[in-house]
């Protein structure tokens, strides 16, 4: 008999869920649609179907121990998801009471890049650190924060928003309804914003200028930036040094021994790694020079959120 | 027989102390210049002597059960004041080691800012509080951050520089030898050189046109506000502007339930605090709005230092 917890990572377009056991063996893995529905009654009671069947696959014997989930401005405390902008369900959602309804074993909620600190923490590269963060880069920039072996929630539970952290009074646009945050420079449509500047700035010959808005994703950008185009690689430059001024400014808060980065964006490998550490050391205050170390996920090669949705319970129930 | 700490607070010019009990009653306060000597087992030699004699004046028996030290660049793990650029011993210096060859009771060591922190925990307004942050205004700007009721010290005991995070890229030089940090803006000095920006950039009339830079200090800029000079109201304005800004991303990092301002520039009261109080929530994340309370230090009518020192070594023997 083993003892697994099912972690779950609430998109806004897919819910993906797994089944894991205390060293980070998955037993199996699955998802749903999030999004076909605006009754959050209906969705919950869809996944527990959907994990249960999961479960009747799985040829060993199995005890549920607990449910972990990481969702957009999912709240620790309260166990609700509040306003979350890319979700159907509006206002503050339940969802850790919605859950109980269905599954009878603890239920715990955090937000996405929390959960993937923990699962950093408990399975891939922090293990036995301390302090650290973790930045997701995917649509927006997430940020979980360890201090002294704990995950940062604060006061509200909302702890941990380093994308909505502000680069530039004035600056860009952000679905937040403010300008300037950190998100609208670094993530996926933080980058293509900035070739759209570069095209704008500079009579650089690029590739880059054959395409629209609509059609540019990151991966062409990454693509361009490893075949030499100069947009391409000064959108990577200029992205790393945004990213590494912020991350000195977090230094400067909760003094960390590493930061990890994560998700598509990270995934550019060198592209993105090299000019954040160069800028990074260079922007630090001189005390904390050469002490803090920029590096990518340990669970790159797996999937990272639901891992993190499983740390986030496996914690809970050590306590 | 009252059980009593010794809380020291060392500035540049004077180091201040005190005899506190655990309810912060103060049995004796006293000081001695820092900066008679080159040699700090000298200088702590001298303030032991000091110490005992401050203990021989008071007429309660007392026990001495521990000393703590608020220091700039103090490090709470190894007990060193490293490379503080005030105080005329440089290098790293072992200071608890040293203040052990004196005195037989426990020793701890934390940097000025980190200590009000914890001041404010144990005997200011922040009792009961699990979450909040401190900034002190004087000549820099330090902080102290706590978390989950515990002080952030970080991976390698500098944790909360907030002073040193950057407002402006290659903005005003900063005495860490870059450029742009907070301290340059939201300091003493920071709001002098606003006033010095302003009356630059503006044809204002004002009596601050009067005095040259080594002449105007901070309470002159408070008492021309306060009489409606238009550019010592504006310097006020634009303080807590940058201000507010900074305390809003300080937010998105740990989301406190406070943050106490203490300091001369503190106790410029109102100058400072509506224009800080509103900026700040213009620039708060939505999610964090109306929930985070910017106050004044609850130990202002005492040496917050001293104090700040002494909770230090009350917490330690807690532990």
């Amino acid at each position: 008999m083993n003892e697994v917890v099912v972690g779950i990572d609430i998109g806004g377009t897919f819910t993906k869920f797994g089944i894991v056991d205390r060293e980070g063996n998955v037993y199996g893995e699955s998802s749903i649609p999030t999004d076909f529905t605006d009754d959050v009654n209906l969705y919950v009671k869809d996944l527990h179907k959907a994990v249960m069947g999961l479960f009747d696959k799985v040829t060993q014997k199995l005890i549920l121990k607990g449910i972990g989930i990481g969702a957009p401005n999912g709240n620790y405390y309260k166990g609700t998801i509040e306003f979350a902008p890319n979700l159907r369900w509006k206002g503050i959602i339940p969802l850790v009471e919605i859950f109980k309804n269905h599954f009878h074993v603890p239920v715990v909620l955090t937000n996405d890049a929390n959960a993937a600190a923990i699962g950093e923490m408990i399975f891939g590269a922090a293990k036995g650190m301390k302090d650290f963060i973790v930045i997701t880069l995917g649509t927006g920039l997430g940020s979980g924060i360890v201090v002294n072996g704990e995950l940062v929630y604060g006061h509200d539970g909302f702890a941990g928003e380093l994308g909505h952290t502000i680069v530039k009074l004035n600056g860009r646009m952000c679905g937040c309804g403010r300008r300037g945050c950190l998100e609208t420079y670094v993530s996926a449509p933080g980058i293509k914003r900035t070739v759209f500047k570069l095209l704008s700035d500079t009579l650089y010959k690029s590739d880059l200028r054959r395409y629209s808005w609509d059609e540019l994703t990151p991966e062409m950008i990454s693509e361009a930036a490893n075949a030499g185009d100069p947009v391409a690689i000064e959108a990577f430059e200029y992205t790393g040094e945004i990213l590494a001024s912020k991350l000195a400014d977090a230094v400067a808060h909760t003094s960390p021994e590493a930061i990890f980065l994560l998700g598509g964006l990270a995934n550019a490998g060198d592209l993105i790694f090299i000019p954040t550490r160069k800028f990074f050391e260079e922007k630090l205050l001189a005390i904390y020079k050469n002490k803090v170390k920029i590096l990518p996920s340990g669970l790159a090669d797996k999937n990272a959120a639901v891992m993190g949705a499983s740390a986030l319970i496996w914690k809970e129930l050590e306590k």
